[in-house]
């Protein structure tokens, strides 16, 4: 028996009675017989009651591939009627059958034969008003032959399973649209009667921690999962608040105890028993996998390990990636009462609670009273840097999942939705409105990163565990990966993160927003109003020693590891304010007239900042930049290797389209490097490296990659030119383009394997071309996700870069991979440069 | 002799003499002999001489392969020394053969020993002063060894020749860098003497018009070009108003235009002969092409070919295709007193004076008065269509080659500059200031749209002239070109326009400009605003027959040609007012409040308009403006051929990134066809095609083919995508970039090959693997250039599309492409996708 063909459940109860469990007679029907039976099929139910014996009372379970796909749920008692009802009432008493005649009955003509419940409701506990109720909505008299009983109830199941509901919910699950059903029908064991007769479950481990430990509940006289529901249930193992199954029947509470250490040794998994008591006799019916938190999954799969019950590999593969999220940030607490405001993009995991804010200086203010407070904003720009560093959580009405304030959320670890486009905010009577709920300034409101919701008021939440199993389960991924995981880090608190989630360096520092903060927005400002070169010079005479002090913080935080610096990214503008308070402050700041500063600051604003005096464009228009960044890299490591480990600064270069680009920024940083050498006394060797973001950059790596050692494909912009789409405007009619499958995905999102993976792998083999020893690596956004994972193993690059807090879900992805390979069932990846036909 | 070895005018000279023109003895000194002249060889200078006799008096002159290389001037009467005096005194006089020595020493002192000109001015006149000057300066006596005086002439030449102005002068003009210099040695017929002696020029057409008509003037006493210099020259041809030469010597007179037309038949081309008259004997000296304007030198061809001298391949190969735009535009006439206001790019050929305006009403005001006016503004928006259409000329402060301003300006033929980064504009005083100078609304200014200047006042204007020549001209390259030539067209006139220059149909009518007019734009404001899809189903239903009437125009205009009518592109938010007059004008239109109208057009505004909500995802997301079009497209077809030409429209699909979104998009279009097939009981035949211009859609072009009939490569938004570059963005670094070398070129203006160019032919090969059948065609900006023309030759385009004034440059470049390549001299054409090397 395969659950390829049975489901697991028949599978699982096949491997139980090989075990000699005292399961009862049970047959299973394959995913076909279902199938047909859905199209009308009745099988020989003669031959299917045989191995019941005569009168039997049975039970129908599913049996699909993965318990979690679900499917209908069990029918019991199947075969009462009234012959059974009389023979039963005189073993285990009237009031007993009679109670599971009605108990079948009232299920039947609810559920199998789909009746209006009200009237059978109202007949509880009367049998003769039962069995009228059932003729009164039929015409027919409860049917009486188990053989007909039982038919319909298949029929039934296997069309349930058929339905459009059951259907959406399991393939959001991930099961294929051809998933079949199987179902398993079992000889009932009672439960009820004397002696001794009942039904519990029982488990080994904590479903929320995943710790040894062991649970269930027991209820006399009751049938299936009963004891779970409502009162009456025991406790299972001696406990001083009341009566246990230990107690009262130690031998069948010690052949539990050994059949689940059995199972779990032989099922190589934790299992939950579902067993019943008749006549003082065990009977195990079922056994499911444990259900369990995230934290719960990492432990027991390290522990089966551990135990050598499972080898390594396998404990690996058990955890799927996305799992760590939810081990790396507070969460709302599953069962808590949800008020739901609004909901949006979930763009960065994590719960966080706070009075609602819709200003940065209103955010800081709160920080500054120890108050956690949630940011609100139609969107986020450069200038909300502090208010994020302030605010417990972002939201924002626009943008999508790679905004500005998404990526930045990611970066801070900060939980954050977007796209919230029910929000009206209110900024003159600082009140946000959405479906016609109004909420006001110092309201408090949980931001729940993890769906995508705004919720009102402060659901329970649940703290982040890392824990030991955590850190082997790691430690573990990186023994077999072969392929690196560095980190995004813009600041010492980030590059701690890195280092706490053992990345293996810095694959992309972003250095413009150390200029967003206090003093240095100033600065900034009087270097880009400077009316000439020797203003200029002396504005950035004073950024220096502070770009100095942040790349020294970072060397050290990091150790040895590698720190690759992008060199001054945004366009300039982006610096000044926009709205005319700021400006004003700007023009006395400045000592300059307002109508001037007004007139410079709208002289510079770009219809496409994305595509404008940007990068490697203004390193170029305006060289002292990048002098000032070079010269403070150089001068940092200088200054911390003398005390430390040795720092090999790797410096890239932003939005490159053509080699000659390239070679004017290395003549420069050259030069300054030489300044540096002669005045410290110190070898300055750095590295030379672009960000690949353009598609052009992309066709041209070959001659590009003779200029570098090493390319960095920067996957958000590259996504963004590539589609030809802002991921700051499409958070607008992405939602619509997914749903209509124009795009499979948001290219945000999940990297787009056929466009911008061509480019990709383009790039890669050209430059490699050219420099067969060239450096290849992703960092943008989509570097963590397993598909981009094993694009890039697929390409032999050399690393991923991902936001700190995705580092251990990429560890583990790739070691997935690599385990997967090795396995042979690793599926071949997709091959760009085809012609590819899809939906 | 070869013009690779000696020069242009040593081969010349050389066929002159075989037609047995009476040429003064010459000797040619070649590239290689030259070359080592400069690095300090010496000439065997008795051989050297040995073919001019005893004491000979000779001239020097340049010959290089391209006579408008330039070179170092002629130096004429080498080998006057005293002894030469005295003979030359007994022969022709004290006074002319001292005139001659005087002469000789002044320029031998300047131009040849480099002396101060100053001393020898003092001296002229006064031979003893003159030789007296020359030893005071050089502590030597004047050289009287005719040997070493030519040695030191050709030395001189020599070098000059290698001298870094010189070189920088004829590689602006094409040379290589390794151009060679080769001179040419004449005995010299002297000009001075009696009897009748003296030199002249003469030509056989008009160098303005390229008419045939003998123009030149003679001198008597006189050497080289002298005639036509200073007083006392003659007519050659009988004049009314003067003497002339025909009278005086009719017999030479005779003989000058025997030689003219034996040159023309024999040098293939309309020569200018110089002359020279010695005793009475008339001598050739030297024969060069006729200078010539854009519009003669189209006369000139022509002729020629209709005179069977030359094939009429070869008249084509003669025009370079940028000739043919002086001839479609009005130009500043080339001797005009220029008072240069500011500088900017040119980005729209063709010149026009009028009033300075600041705004599109005011140019409006000014066209209603009957006053041309010239618009300036920081930088055009779709809004100011109006505008631009009543102004005479344009001229933008910001914005590159590919601005708004300069696609409009170039659809509409309106001369404009754009990127005139000095220009500060203070639209309260209505003023614009430029390196200190100001000009005030109302001021006559003109435009050069060729040369990129703004002009004070309005300088005299030479008219644009096609005429006979230029028809028969583009008609024999129709003939011979094997690649397409559509045009781009908006309007009715633009329609117009295509139809005089023989476009083979509409490559692109793009169709948001039809929205920007008047009520339309009002009615296309309601749309957007539609609160229910009710109210946006109304306003679409009043733009439906405007619409339906635009299309029906233009297909009636083009008789039965193809029309690609791209479906609207631009975001929704480019026909909102972005101040706030404008928004209180629309709240009261609306008739809503204010700050609804300014809430919902600040909710719709955009960071990257560019990469935002436009094309084919408003398509999708609001699908009613698109039905709206087809159907307008098709019930125009309808009617228009049910009266005249066969009409099958081609539907073309704008920013297209994923194969669905044409599925949807064709879905819908099926559906109006059919509905209107039903309601016209008409066949409504139709071809739908998607614009590429995301480098996505070209990668995928292969699964984008599938569901189309022709990709047209939108070669701007291509290039921004590739580059990452915002065309308007762009100006403000294009040129700083260009002059760094970082790009070989502006990418907007020259199509990039190897980055823009990979990614076209890859969509190209990519569709047409899928669909062999498939139509492909370019219709960017860059579709007129012969770059580009080349490249889509050599990957097998069906055609190009450009605006209706480059249509003659690109049906001619098609032609001479054909041309080359059939002549076996065509350069292959760069085949992207390899790794290129360059600087």
């Amino acid at each position: 028996m395969a659950a390829e063909v049975h489901g697991g459940r028949a599978k699982c109860l096949q491997r139980l009675i090989r075990l000699d469990m005292p399961v009862p007679t049970t047959v299973a029907l394959s995913f076909d017989a279902v199938r047909r039976i859905a199209h009308g099929w009745t099988p020989d139910m003669e031959a299917l009651l045989a191995p019941f014996g005569e009168d039997p009372l049975l039970s129908v379970r599913p049996s699909s591939l993965d318990p979690d796909w679900g499917g209908p749920g069990a029918v019991l008692n199947i075969g009462m009627n009234g012959v059974r009802h009389k023979t039963l009432a005189a073993q285990i008493g009237d009031a007993a059958a009679t109670a599971l005649y009605l108990r079948f009955i009232q299920s039947y003509a609810v559920n199998v034969a789909r009746l209006d419940a009200e009237p059978f409701r109202h007949a509880e506990g009367d049998l003769d008003a039962m069995l009228a109720a059932y003729e009164e909505e039929t015409d027919e008299p409860f049917p009486q032959d188990p053989a007909q009983q039982l038919s319909e109830v298949l029929r039934f199941m296997a069309r349930a399973w058929d339905g459009t509901t059951a259907r959406i919910l399991r393939e959001a699950k991930g099961a294929p649209a051809d998933a079949g059903l199987g179902l398993v029908v079992q000889a009932m064991a009672l439960g009820v009667g004397a002696p001794e007769s009942g039904a519990g479950v029982i488990q080994f481990a904590d479903e929320a921690t995943g710790a040894p430990q062991i649970k269930g509940r027991y209820k006399s006289q009751s049938q299936g999962r009963d004891a779970l529901k409502g009162n009456g249930a025991i406790y299972l193992t001696k406990d001083a608040r009341g009566p246990s199954l230990e107690e009262l029947c130690p031998a069948i509470y010690a052949d539990l105890v050994r059949f689940g250490t059995l199972a779990r040794q032989k099922l190589r998994e934790e299992m939950q028993i579902e067993f019943t008591i008749e006549n003082d006799a065990l009977f195990v019916l079922d056994a499911v996998r444990v259900p369990r938190s995230s934290r719960a999954a990492v432990r027991i799969a390290v522990a089966l390990a551990e135990d050598k019950i499972i080898p390594r590999e396998e404990a690996i593969l058990r955890i799927p990636p996305a799992t760590l999220n939810d081990l790396l940030h507070r969460q709302v607490a599953p069962g808590a009462d949800r008020d739901v405001f609004a909901r949006g993009i979930a763009a960065s995991p994590g719960a966080a609670s706070g009075r609602l804010v819709f200003s940065s200086s209103e955010a800081q203010a709160s920080a500054a009273r120890g108050e956690p407070s949630v940011l609100v904003r139609r969107e986020t720009t450069p200038e909300d840097i502090r208010g994020m560093h302030a605010a417990s959580a972002v939201v924002t009405a626009r943008g999508g999942i790679t905004s500005h304030a998404a990526v930045i959320g990611r970066g801070l670890g900060l939980p954050c939705i977007v796209g919230v486009s029910a929000l009206a905010i209110d900024p003159k009577s600082r009140t946000v409105t959405a479906s016609g709920q109004v909420l006001a300034e110092g309201d408090l409101v949980t931001v729940d990163g993890h769906t995508g919701e705004l919720l009102v008021g402060q659901p329970e939440m649940v703290e982040p565990a890392l824990g030991e199993a955590f850190q082997t389960l790691l430690d573990w991924a990186d023994a077999v990966r072969d392929i690196g995981v560095r980190a995004n880090a813009d600041t010492p608190a980030d590059a701690e993160t890195a280092r706490i989630f053992n990345a293996e360096g810095i694959g992309l520092c972003r250095t413009e927003h150390m200029f967003f903060e206090g003093e240095r927005l100033t600065v900034m400002r009087e270097m880009i109003f400077a009316e000439s070169p020797a203003d200029r010079a002396a504005a950035l005479d004073r950024l220096l020693p502070m770009q100095r002090a942040d790349f020294a913080d970072l060397f050290k935080i990091m150790r040895g590891l590698p720190v690759c610096i992008r060199l001054f990214d945004p366009p300039l503008h982006e610096f000044l304010p926009t709205d005319k308070a700021g400006l004003r402050e700007l023009a006395e700041a400045l000592d300059r007239p307002l109508s001037d500063v007004t007139h410079r600051a709208r002289e510079m604003s770009e219809y496409n900042p994305m595509l404008g005096l940007r990068g490697v464009r203004l390193g170029i228009t305006v060289p002292e930049i990048y002098d000032m960044q070079a010269r403070a890299i150089f001068e940092a490591a200088a200054d911390v290797a003398r005390h430390g480990d040795p720092v090999i600064p790797e410096i890239m270069i932003p939005l490159v389209s053509a080699r000659r680009e390239v070679e004017l920024v290395r003549g420069r940083m050259d030069a300054v490097a030489a300044a540096v050498r002669a005045e410290k006394r110190a070898e300055i060797p750095y590295k030379l490296g672009v960000m690949v973001e353009t598609p052009r950059a992309a066709l041209r790596a070959g001659d590009i990659a003779e200029s570098t050692t090493f390319l960095s494909f920067g996957t958000n912009d590259l996504t963004q030119m590539t589609y030809g789409l802002s991921r700051d405007d499409a958070g607008r009619f992405m939602s619509d383009y997914v749903q209509k499958g124009v795009y499979r995905e948001d290219p945000f999102h999940t990297l787009d394997l056929e466009g911008v993976g061509e480019l990709l792998a383009m790039g890669a083999e050209r430059g490699r071309a050219m420099r067969p020893d060239i450096v290849l690596s992703v960092c943008g956004e989509h570097g963590g996700s397993q598909a981009a994972i094993a694009f890039c193993r697929a390409y032999g690059f050399d690393y991923v870069s991902c936001s700190p807090f995705r580092v251990p879900g990429a560890r583990l992805s790739a070691a997935r991979l690599a385990i997967s390979e090795r396995m042979g069932f690793a599926e071949p990846p997709l091959k760009p440069g085809k012609v590819l036909i899809y939906q």
